[in-house]
């Protein structure tokens, strides 16, 4: 039995954005050797994501407006989370739409997913140095 | 230490639908030969979901219109990513409110769920065939 | 290779409510004697999340409110779940944004958390006793 553990590190430069990390996750699989096996890729952040969905950018504007149409961040007051100084009580919300983690199956040494299957790491609160979690256990 | 694959094929034949596949989950199971490990099943496509709930017709039908209440299908030139010529943008939002994948514990050679707990492939842009993913690692 | 399973039980005294389980799901952790390996936390009830976020009093209450607005629990007849006899409707959407699960890896023997990432029991239709599932495996 195998196990490989790395971390991401991002900064995304506005308060939220998707960052396509489909590649790191694969280079992570093949970095660990695992043939058949399972990889978690999850937040560290409880006001970040990492989901599975399309790389097309209307999408991804689509997504953007949908959250915050569903967890607006302003008015700020609007949440009690913020009364201890913060101001994204939003992005914890958000964050809970987009889910923190997915497991991928890896398969014949590879990332077994779909043809437009994407990884991506979601930013609900960004402007600062976050991170995401690689984990593949296999043999 | 063991590892089983297998796909799910579906065509709903509605642009949206539920279908309980516990059965065949159950049966990847079996023919995993796994005692003790994890069972992820997973959409491949970005418009369906794999979640866990209850096989009741009446909460299926409120499925469905609470999230074409919280992401409407219509109009469709709501969204950018129909400007891309699909229509199916609402799918995209609604699957990350069920989710991607769901992961059960095998525990004796079974899966270990708990008694109202029944695997489902949620479809939201149907009529054509598109697939799920079993992963099972364990020993 | 090595497996580990435990039961949590709860008795939330009201309809909804959180339960910090970071530490039972760390003493599993350690239970389990796995060094590195992946953790499953679901709940085994269909109207309850497991979920990772923070142990914050403020924030708990927007997560209760918020999901109260996008899935109310009354009327309790706008839902043909509970035409049943039920009236837990709402509990079985709410717990769909929150998730069914968390997994979190285990490095070194320990959970491999971020600093404010805590694991939760999200309970939405309390006041009976339910339980969540721990599986780890790993080596």
């Amino acid at each position: 039995m195998k196990s490989h553990r790395q971390e991401l590190w991002f900064e995304v430069p506005q308060r939220r954005g998707f960052v396509n990390i489909t590649p790191q996750v694969e280079q992570a699989g093949r970095d660990s050797g695992v043939g058949e096996g399972l990889c978690l890729v999850n937040a560290m952040h409880i006001t970040a994501s990492v989901f599975v969905n399309d790389d097309e950018q209307g999408l991804l504007g689509d997504y953007e407006r949908w959250l915050e149409a569903l967890a607006p961040h302003a008015p700020i007051a609007q949440y009690r989370h913020n009364d201890t100084g913060e101001d994204n009580a939003d992005a914890h919300l958000k964050r809970q739409i987009m889910g923190r983690e997915v497991t991928v199956a890896v398969t014949g040494g590879k990332l077994d997913l779909g043809p437009w299957e994407q990884v991506f790491y979601g930013e609900f609160d960004g402007r600062r140095r976050k991170r995401a979690l690689i984990k593949i256990i296999g043999h």
